[in-house]
């Protein structure tokens, strides 16, 4: 399938340390698949306010939700523009001098405008993909949504159309001079974001084993 | 010490799921103090941008710092409102019904107006925060930071006055009717952020040790 490059607006289109960016989207899809939360921004009373929640893709449509008594969903729905951002950690990066000093990290910012998903059959698609999302293999496996819960819940679809990403990848850089004179370590100290053994609620029966599709995630 | 509670602003006081929410500043040290990178957000044209970014904290200030080369940097040390939001997340939450899944996760978010910290002694001083947060010991064994990088790096201060702290923690939560008759598991499936092995530069002869700074983040 070939796929349409990130858009060039001015604001996704980085203006400095431009070997930091990717400009196809497979990493676009690649990072907003790996990572569990974003972090959503938008404007209210002219001030920037930023908030951690869960996400979904389907496509080159993003889907988030909140609770239909959140002020801030409430907002968005109205048809605000967003910026949802999302970022992997990948090594903190030690060099010789302080000032070159880092982060491995692979980042996408997504700028789009908020647009309320309320029909109910693609309401109910946007909860199946931030489920698979969340907690892959949970649609099957777990009770349905019902319609009240469904009328509590609010979602917002974002068209993945204006994007960029950025990332630093690879090996510590230091300046020549403190190639030839310094002496301080320099290198990569990983990050690991990694899923760590289940624990059954206290009301799930001691006998019940953990399901295959949790067990695999900690495989990945 | 006393600890001042964190502010309760309209916009910083949570409206729903307020047990959630905590509302000492010993929880939004810790947040703060454990993340790696914050997302910082900004209003640029009208619309909101959202950046991940390295940041300390220094008691009630919080530090970013970014090149002067960078256009949002720029337009944040105007003196621009930001937020800035921190998030760990701590497990994902399945539940019995689809509609309770959830992430285990500590979030912190500060509003705050941009401070450009440009007096030197204060700029090196904040550096230090910033460096002492990324890699704990790098000031003292890496080489200083000269004149030149000193002028191309912007720092902006963030004061710490304006915060609030949302968490979930524990186990899964199910609706009665699903405790009684439903079968699917819940429970945690936790979410582990480690250091892994590092890694030398291959500029760093092979029979140099890694520094014990460096080492012993991984017992973290």
């Amino acid at each position: 399938m070939a796929l349409a490059p990130l858009s060039g607006t001015p604001r996704s289109t980085l203006t400095r340390k431009k070997d930091r960016a990717a400009t196809d989207r497979t990493a676009l899809y690649e990072i907003l698949d790996e990572a569990l939360v974003c972090h959503l921004g938008l404007v209210l009373d002219g001030a920037p306010v930023v908030l951690p929640t869960g996400y979904g893709r389907d496509g080159d449509l993003l889907y988030v939700h909140g609770s239909t008594g959140s002020g801030n969903m409430r907002a968005a729905a109205t048809g605000l523009d967003v910026c949802v951002t999302v970022t992997l950690v990948d090594a903190v990066v030690y060099t010789r001098s302080i000032n070159n000093h880092s982060l491995n990290y692979r980042s996408a910012v997504v700028h789009a405008r908020a647009k309320p998903v309320t029909e109910r059959a693609e309401k109910l698609h946007a909860l199946r993909v931030l489920t698979d999302h969340l907690a892959p293999g949970s649609w099957e496996h777990a009770r349905d949504v019902n319609e009240k819960e469904l009328a509590a819940v609010a979602v917002l679809g974002l068209e993945l159309t204006e994007a960029s990403v950025k990332m630093r990848t690879g090996d510590a850089i230091d300046d020549p001079e403190d190639l030839e004179t310094g002496t301080a370590w320099a290198g990569l100290l990983p990050v690991h974001t990694k899923f760590g053994v289940p624990v059954a609620a206290s009301y799930v029966p001691s006998d019940r084993p953990v399901p295959d599709h949790i067990l695999s995630r900690r495989a990945l």
